[in-house]
């Protein structure tokens, strides 16, 4: 619906009302349906084995039975309303079917069938023809090229690759860009009990975008937590609306977003750090909109599945018991990396521990129960009920190993005996109760049976659970925030300077800058030497010089820039200034030569406003020098910010610590800092898409002595040839 | 065999053949065997169903059948002799059954009981006599407090937890210094499919050492790669040379060494880098010896599964085929973070690609055969016979996804001809071929046998896989470097100076350094202001002064050290620095003023060599002033290091770049400045216990100027109270 949306306007509610229509089909009718197809075969079987309260029928010109059904030659043989199309027929096919769908009063389409955008110009003129034709009829479409859908909470299931049992039905909506990745996303939400509300492949987008499907999940009562795999983002302003609205939701986002190799050699006029199409770029705008970025499959859905469970968990306090040493000390070496903790246990709780445990036990957070539990496999629940005494005020979740047994034991009986009282243990307690494995295995059909008949959900692996719960942690944080800040105020718009073209060097950007506040260092332009010798005077001995013409963006680059000059040199500097200008550049006018008082000391910092090609505005921020030039130490954030982010970008910086005064420096007046560095930004966000770039580098902080000593900017409109 | 190697000085080829005859018995009596413990119940169980080809025994005082099996009264009524005791008595009667072991001429002995060392001080007194009776006795013993071990390779499972099959045999051997986690990590072999040759839980390792296991594994032909979970590391010297035995018999060793947060808060008297303990020395150690470090369970399995298969892939260059776009794009970001490469395919290659896949596709490396597999499954194989024609010189290894079936198929045919083929196409293709899934799942016991049966290895999920195939590269980079270099000479011992006592400030380590050839910027003592302004004369104005007392190990603190002295002034400085040094320190002889000339730019390095507890001496190499202040940024290795080693320091510093002249400063001379950062070394390593810490900061260089502006030593005997 994402072109849709645009031609009619669709809102929120209205993408969410027909997506629901869509998914919560009754009837479906799979058309160019034949047994000599892998797809249809296994969508039928998809249908008759999940969708049991669906009405199926197959449509094919050719056959009379397919896949044990009597078949329909076309869609005029329907003896009742169908709701959703699904369409497998030739590409060459596919417009024509379209147009049959719409004349039987059905409005939702699956499209499987490839050949579209994918495949060239060609398809992708195809794939406009269907997008009007789907305009034009009032269609909903997922696809082309798409696999299609698994509503598992509602038992619809037109999904063109066969569904291995079980199909658990749980908290996690799933959206990808992949169809490929698809069914192996689906066994790994199997194998791992991560259960599902809907899985949607989206193939080509044509008409229907990740984002709508978002927009969906979000509404969706079933769904608790998203995971997407995204390998574009092509509509960036709607994702923001969308992740913003799971926000305020409260559903997190869990993206795999691929593609952090392509961009980073884009050379770029300025120095900015941050480059256009900088995978660096993605990151903090995920960040900025809470979603929580993962890197792997596996821990998609080790991330998705914990947070579906334990969305509820804020802070970073655990209470571990575990059977096993060895656990406890990777629990620890991973919670360090995590940033989270494991406070002491209370004197009383030790005391009772000790007790309890065998005289060989160091009762102590995380807990290790000790091999012991073999002879007495009731120690560990004991231990839980011990930690549950004093757990309010002190821990925000009990993280409990879980031994789940992967076959039927002969006697039964004890073991889901242990799991009801784990269960009842997890209902009582103040704080959630995490259950965890030591690794990474998937459940059996007797282990899924044992936890999913007592509500329970277990965390697959030490590290992949701590590294969930990690982002956990992290996404409660963000989001607490933007809750309490808000989203950030779009900066006023501002027109662009009547002259604004090509590259502005220095002297032109001083004057735009000072007319918006933002302070500057002081300098004169002087047009002879004479006025250059007489503007010094103004200043403290020595002063600095600085070639300046708009034709030339670094000065420094032709030797441009005279330091420490003292006054008597100043007329013989003027005219060397102005030969290397001419000598290096034949043609171009020479505005002037810029004289200022000489500043040293303090810190530099560059700050830098580029234009991402996705994200529009993009601020960097970075200390000057070897800190960006060799470290590429620069915080970025996607525009627009307040100023408590940009107070969160200077803490994220490497350097940080020089700014609060370490190696001797004076401590900055930060209150300062940022709200020059706010104003800058501001003021690039204004200027809006004229403006391409705007770099202050270095803007110089000694104490509360904050200004711009020098700045660039790079209008979207070419300057004059002259 | 820790303890009793040092006092039989027992040969590498002692401990691997006794240990040989260990996990080689033929016969096992269990002592302590009884129906009431889960413990006596699950080894018997293993015995008999993973052991068949020995003979088990079972020994209780007051019981007439357990397990089902005549139960001896004692070791007395053993009719045969036997070759191992599997001990699970009380604690109290461990060591009198020992002495009823060696009486019956049993020689291995596998401890299960707890209670010694991590007992307390009781128990660890306790374990001292165990270690004293083995030791008069003649008796290899596991344990105490482990759970004995699986050679699954050779048929023997005195192993104490339940194993689950199935327990597949294959090329990797694992030791563990946490029992508890040993049966996870077993659960997860077995879940993916790597096959183990011998599993060891050490417990606590009285007299056989993790280090002793490893010994064996490298000797034993059925295991190619070494799996370790790591607490502690007791025995440096013996680790180091496993390791390096490890690494000249090509048998890669993957180590979970836990711990890495418990240090780093140890204060230490010099600036250098590395603080004793810190788990960053645990990386440059296990670095330099060729060990690989993961940091999960689950990663731990991936790589020795990867590289128990695949240990002879050589070189980064991957020829990639897979079903998925998406894939493709996890791929490549992987790649790109691991440093592996997807080499462009060879122009024919793309034409006959072209011509066999769906016009649609866009044949690139890696490969999406596209979702057409669905309808024609045999488009990956034929590509990966494409592919094949053009591997050498291309490519080090070709990865394939493949979708092994989890379940049989009614008719699974052509699935296993499919699997035929791809068998073959490994065995015929001229570099290894890599399998691969898409996610991280079980083998279901179908898959492990179309694997199993064809000799085929999955590798499991897109990251795990990534991930261990860079581990793999870099083993080889460092292993063939390891054995084109060979192991780093020792340096010559050194006498320490007769006065090396507590802390030697810069005046007192100047004349060390010089005395070995190390450049040191000129100085000279002036112990009277006369005799400064002489000196100050031999220099070129303005010179710099530095107070000089053996009671003051930081000059800069009591504002000892004045730079820029003009020689009108180096009077009036040196009264100044006496008085600092009086007001500061009462107590403390003025040795003297050191007058030198002054020295700017240049780039700054630090030079430190310190103690550790574990690993001896420390080398730390870092960029002065921000770079080790603010960011950390040190490269660390364990003495002894050879100059090629140096040269790779340098280049892991994240300010690498300014020592090749980026920002405009002077390349440095990198032979020279190896070359002295080598000298330093070696003094530090050729001085030995007498030392603690000598730390050279700053070295300066320029160019191929490079000298000692400052240093401190710091020597293992207190200084005089004085």
């Amino acid at each position: 619906m994402r072109l849709e949306e645009k031609v009619r306007g669709a809102s929120h509610r209205e993408v969410v009302d027909r997506l629901g229509a869509f998914f919560g089909a009754k009837s479906v009718v799979l058309i160019g349906a034949t047994d000599r197809s892998p797809w249809s075969i296994w969508t039928h079987a998809n249908l008759r084995q999940y969708s049991p309260n669906v009405t199926v029928h197959v449509v094919h010109p050719h056959h009379d039975q397919v896949h044990g059904q009597q078949v329909l030659k076309s869609l005029n043989a329907l003896d009742e309303p169908v709701d959703l199309a699904y369409v497998m027929v030739p590409t060459s096919a596919v417009l024509e079917v379209m147009n049959e769908v719409a004349d039987a009063g059905i409005t939702n389409v699956v499209i499987l069938t490839a050949g579209f955008g994918e495949a060239g110009p060609e398809g992708a003129e195809l794939e406009a023809q269907l997008v009007d034709l789907a305009h034009a009829r009032g269609l909903t479409v997922l696809g082309p090229n798409g696999n299609g859908f698994i509503n598992a909470a509602g038992g619809l299931t037109p999904y063109g690759l066969l569904i291995t049992p079980p199909l658990d039905v749980g908290p996690v909506g799933i959206v990808l860009q992949s169809g490929g990745l698809a069914s192996a996303v689906l066994a790994g939400a199997q194998a791992r009990g991560v259960g599902l509300s809907l899985l949607v492949s989206t193939g080509n987008e044509a008409l229907t975008s990740a984002s709508d499907i978002m927009r969906y999940l979000i509404e969706d009562d079933r769904t608790k937590v998203i995971a997407a795999f995204l390998e574009s983002i092509r509509q960036p302003d709607e994702f923001r609306e969308v992740a913003e609205l799971a926000l305020a939701a409260g559903k997190p986002i869990v993206a795999l977003k691929t593609g952090r190799t392509e961009a980073g050699a884009k050379a770029a006029l300025a120095h900015t750090g941050a480059l256009a199409g900088d995978d660096r770029v993605i990151d903090a705008a995920f960040r900025q909109l809470g979603i929580i970025r993962v890197n792997s499959l596996e821990e998609l859905l080790a991330t998705a599945g914990y947070l579906g469970h334990h969305r509820e968990i804020r802070g970073r306090r655990i209470a571990a018991i575990t059977p096993s040493g060895g656990a406890c000390d990777l629990l620890a070496d991973l919670a360090s990396e995590e940033k989270l903790e494991f406070p002491e246990f209370p004197p009383e709780t030790l005391a009772e521990l000790g007790e309890l445990l065998p005289s060989f036990s160091n009762p102590q957070n995380p807990l290790d129960v000790t091999g012991y539990v073999v002879m007495d496999p009731t120690i560990a629940l004991k231990s839980l009920g011990i930690v549950a005494n004093d757990v309010v005020g002190n821990y925000d979740m009990v993280l409990y190993t879980a031994t789940i047994p992967r076959l039927e034991a002969p006697n039964p009986a004890p073991i889901e005996q242990r799991m009801d009282a784990l269960a009842e243990a997890g209902k009582s307690l103040d704080v959630p109760l995490v259950l965890q494995s030591l690794i990474s295995v998937d459940l059996t059909s007797y282990s899924r049976k044992l936890l999913g008949d007592r509500g329970l959900y277990l965390l697959s692996g030490i590290e992949p659970g701590m590294r969930a719960i990690g982002h956990g942690a992290r996404y409660h944080d963000r989001r607490d925030r933007w809750l309490e800040v808000g989203p950030p105020t779009t900066a006023p718009s501002l027109e662009a300077p009547v002259n604004a073209r090509g590259v502005w060097p220095e002297h032109l950007v001083r004057g735009l800058l000072e007319a918006h506040g933002i302070p500057v260092a002081p300098a004169r332009l002087a047009t002879s030497a004479l006025e250059a010798k007489a503007f010094a005077g103004e200043f403290e001995e020595p002063v600095a010089m600085k070639v300046a013409s708009s034709a030339l963006a670094h000065k420094s680059d032709i030797g441009g820039v005279a330091l420490n000059v003292e006054v008597d040199q100043v007329t013989a500097t003027f005219d060397e200034l102005k030969k290397r200008l001419a000598v290096a550049l034949p043609e171009a006018t020479l505005d002037g030569v810029l004289v200022g008082p000489m500043r040293t000391g303090g810190i530099e910092l560059l700050v830098g406003v580029v234009t991402d090609p996705t994200w529009g505005k993009v601020l960097s921020l970075g200390l000057g020098g070897v800190w960006v030039e060799v470290l590429g130490d620069v915080a970025l954030r996607v525009l627009p910010v307040g100023p408590e982010e940009i107070t969160t970008m200077l803490g994220e910086l490497r350097g940080a610590a020089l700014l609060s005064g370490a190696r001797g420096t004076r401590p900055v007046d930060m209150d300062r800092l940022v709200a020059v560095v706010y104003q800058i930004a501001q003021l690039a966000e204004g200027l809006g898409e004229a403006l391409d770039t705007l770099e202050v580098n270095p803007l110089r902080v000694e104490g509360d002595c904050i200004e711009v000593l020098d700045a660039l900017a790079v209008w979207r409109s070419e300057g004059d040839s002259k």
